[in-house]
C-alpha cells in the first residue's frame, strides 16, 4: 500500500512533480486523491488532467476541526496511507495530525528553521541569506516545526532576484519531496527526538 | 594596508588557520595583533609561536564600553584596518561597532539566521537538520546579525554525532573564514540593506 492523498490550495507545482514522477515510473506509489480547501485551485485542473480523482472541500466558514473531519474523511475513504501537503495554506489542527501520526508531509522552501511562514524565499533573499534551500518534514502542529526529513542546500547567486531564486529553489523541490515520499514509503528511517535518521 | 585585529576567548583555530593561509602565502594580509579578552587564552601562546604580537586585556570586571575603548585603543596602535573575531565571546558596544564601521567580522557555525548564540553545532544537531554550515558576517551590535559575506553549506551524515558534525562545519570555516577576508580586504562588494553584493 503506497497510497498518496494530497492537499493543496493553489496551482500544487510540488504536486505535479509527484505526480509526473510516479507517471514515469522513477516513484512507486498512487496518488489516491487530490483535496483542494479553495475551490478554484489550479491544481484541481491538474488533477483532472493526470486521471485522478479531485475533491474541491471548501474551508471558507467552517472551524477548523469541522473542516479537517471532512479532509479525514475523504482521505479515509480513499485508503490514504501517507498525506502530502503541496502548498496547503493551512494549519493542521491537533486531531488531523494525531488521526496521521507521522505519516503528513510538508515542503517549505528554506533550509528551516531559517525563514519559517509565508514568502520564505523571499525573505531568504531580504535576509542577504548566501545558502538558502528546501526542506520535506513531518508536520506537527506548530507552523513548519516537525521532524525533518530531508533537506537540500540551494545557492543563492550574486546576481539573483528573489524570482530567479524561488524558481532554483522550486527545482529542488520538485525532486527533493519525491526522495523523501520514497524514504517514508520505504519505512527506511527511525525518529529519535526531533531526528530522523536514515536506516541504509 | 592588509592589516588585520584579531580578537579571541579560547584557542582561536580559526585565527590559527587564517595565520597558517597567511604564512603559506595563500592570503595577502598581515595580523598586527592578536587580543585576548582571557588571560589563560590558549590562542595567545599560537600567537606567539606565529612570532605575533599578543596581547592580555582581561575584560573582567570593567564596563563593556570602558573595556571596549582599551581594545579600540590597541587596535588603533597597530594600526589595524580589519578586526576579525575567533571565538571572541563577548558582544562588542555600539563605540566599537561604530569605531569600525563594517570593517568587524566574526564566523559563526551554522547558516545564519538558523541556530544562533552558543552551541550552534549541538543546536543543530539536535534539531534533526540535514543541512547546516558557517557564515562569515560583518559584526553589528546584535548577537551573529549583521550582513553576510559569505556562507557555506555543511551535510549532517546519517552517522553524524555533534561532535563529528562540529568537526567537518570547523574545517569549512578554516576555508571560509580566510575567502571572506580577501574578499573584504580587496572591497570587491558592495552592500544593500543586508545584502552583500560581490563585484566582479
Amino acid at each position: 500500500m503506497r497510497k498518496l492523498g494530497i492537499l493543496l490550495s493553489g496551482r500544487g507545482s510540488n504536486f505535479a512533480a509527484i505526480a509526473r514522477r510516479i507517471a514515469s515510473g522513477r516513484l512507486d506509489a498512487e496518488i489516491a486523491v487530490v483535496i483542494s480547501n479553495k475551490p478554484g485551485a489550479p491544481g484541481l485542473d491538474t488533477a483532472r488532467e493526470f486521471g485522478l480523482k479531485a475533491v474541491s472541500l471548501p474551508s471558507k466558514g467552517l472551524e477548523r476541526e469541522t473542516y479537517d473531519r471532512q479532509v479525514i474523511d475523504v482521505l479515509r475513504q480513499q485508503g490514504v496511507e501517507l498525506v502530502i501537503l503541496a502548498g496547503y495554506m493551512r494549519l493542521l489542527s491537533a486531531a488531523f495530525v494525531r488521526e496521521f501520526p507521522l505519516r503528513i508531509l510538508n515542503i517549505h522552501p528554506s533550509l528551516l528553521p531559517s525563514f519559517p511562514g509565508l514568502d520564505a524565499q523571499h525573505q531568504a533573499f531580504a535576509y542577504g541569506a548566501k545558502v538558502s534551500g528546501c526542506t520535506v518534514h513531518f508536520v506537527d502542529e506548530k507552523l513548519d516545526h516537525g521532524p525533518i526529513v530531508l533537506q537540500r542546500a540551494v545557492p543563492v547567486e550574486n546576481d539573483d532576484t528573489a524570482d530567479t531564486l524561488s524558481a532554483r529553489i522550486l527545482a529542488a523541490e520538485h525532486e527533493l519531496y519525491s526522495e523523501a515520499i520514497a524514504l517514508v514509503l520505504a519505512g527506511r528511517y527511525r525518529i529519535d527526538g526531533r531526528r530522523v535518521m536514515l536506516l541504509s
